[in-house]
């Protein structure tokens, strides 16, 4: 078996929501796929470690937002790599309420779905969760983003949690990102030379001094010393103390 | 509802095979994803009405051919929009044997796996297929083909029997495909002007004669009405008969 077979499949990236008893859960998925046209159903695979999955199996509703390509990171470092046990991911982001009464996330997306579950299968470390669509909107004519172009720019690898998540040790090459030709040439430079990039311990994102991080009015050409001592990682908003030198 | 964000999810494109007591079949689709790491499995969603459906949930097995960003598009054709009921559809294409037994199409892909079917769901129209991946490799760096480009540069619906098909009096705009950047300018000139464009009926792809069929030696500047009588759809393999002036 050769697990880096699996880097070819296609996904998009998906803000999936949910609410119970007044408390919001929510997380970022690659597994949202239309399975039947009519009526319209999604399925998704959630692990079950995820805040989201038990409240999802027991509301029986989720949102689905579809990201835009040019999503704001600190949205999917929220989403993506904490916990709704610890922090409320909700907080600054802007929402909507769907029908069945989930939060439906619309910053940095493009189209959303409101989903009412039908069922749920145990496949092991996820649930696969069955579910009609009951409304659903397209917010913008951007383009979606995909798997392959965020791995690609921000070089990371799958959370844990998620269903495409590879073992190091079981892939025969190095588990580099496929580098498709969507990402523009600049954002990968530093795949040339590795000078001073540091890399974040929790989510995976390399912090590159030729980029620098210029959301956050750090320029290019900083190093990481020099970053200032409360700067996080734009993805995961982990601190400084939590990077090591690639 | 606004059935246009369905387009907004992404997906693969796959050829999905099987066999039973000698006889094979096969289906092109985009809805193949990983559900869970360690093991590895894989979830489909199949149309009762493929010919392939029930020889998958009787046989137990299934591969799955990722398949190439610029793919013969003949395979798409046949294995697309052509019933296994009606031509043997592996005749001129190359298979290996999978370790199920289910033939491996490698013609036009760059990975496979090989499925042992766990179980399934009828989810309606539809048969939501659980399996183990028990092989799998890489056969190409090549790009995988997504559901957007084949879309955008066909300019082609999804067939009946796909989980995206969208009944067009459903959409509220024109359910143009989404032409995203990765797509070359020429190819989709042809929206400006309309002039003499031919749509297959059997499976949507449009004949524009400032493109002509280069595949099969029709030169850009070629009307509809000066192809060989002999000249065939170069997705579905429809006669020029089957074809309509949009």
């Amino acid at each position: 078996m050769n697990y880096s077979a699996f880097h070819k499949l296609s996904y998009g990236l998906y803000l999936i929501a949910t609410e119970l008893n007044g408390e919001k859960a929510g997380y970022i998925g690659n597994t949202a796929f239309q399975i039947t046209a009519e009526p319209s159903k999604i399925a998704i695979s959630c692990n079950k470690n995820n805040y989201s999955a038990q409240k999802i199996i027991d509301s029986k509703k989720f949102s689905i937002s579809v990201l835009k390509k040019e999503v704001d990171t600190s949205l999917i470092g929220k989403f993506g790599f904490m916990s709704g046990a610890d922090i409320d991911k909700f907080q600054g982001v802007e929402t909507i309420t769907a029908k069945t009464g989930a939060p439906i996330v619309v910053d940095s997306s493009v189209a959303w779905f409101d989903c009412e579950v039908i069922d749920y299968a145990d496949v092991g470390s996820h649930y696969l969760i069955t579910a009609e669509v009951v409304d659903g909107d397209k917010l913008s004519d951007e383009e979606p983003l995909t798997y392959a172009y965020y791995h690609a720019k921000y070089k990371m690898r799958s959370p844990k949690n998620a269903p495409t998540y590879i073992d190091k040790d079981k892939l025969e090459e190095e588990p580099e990102p496929v580098v498709y030709e969507e990402v523009e040439e600049e954002e990968h430079k530093h795949t040339v030379s590795e000078d001073g990039i540091y890399s974040c311990n929790i989510c995976g994102y390399q912090y590159d001094p030729e980029e620098g991080d210029p959301a956050l009015g750090i320029p290019p050409g900083t190093p990481f010393e020099d970053l200032p001592d409360d700067w996080k990682c734009p993805i995961c908003n982990a601190s400084k103390d939590d990077f090591t030198k690639v």
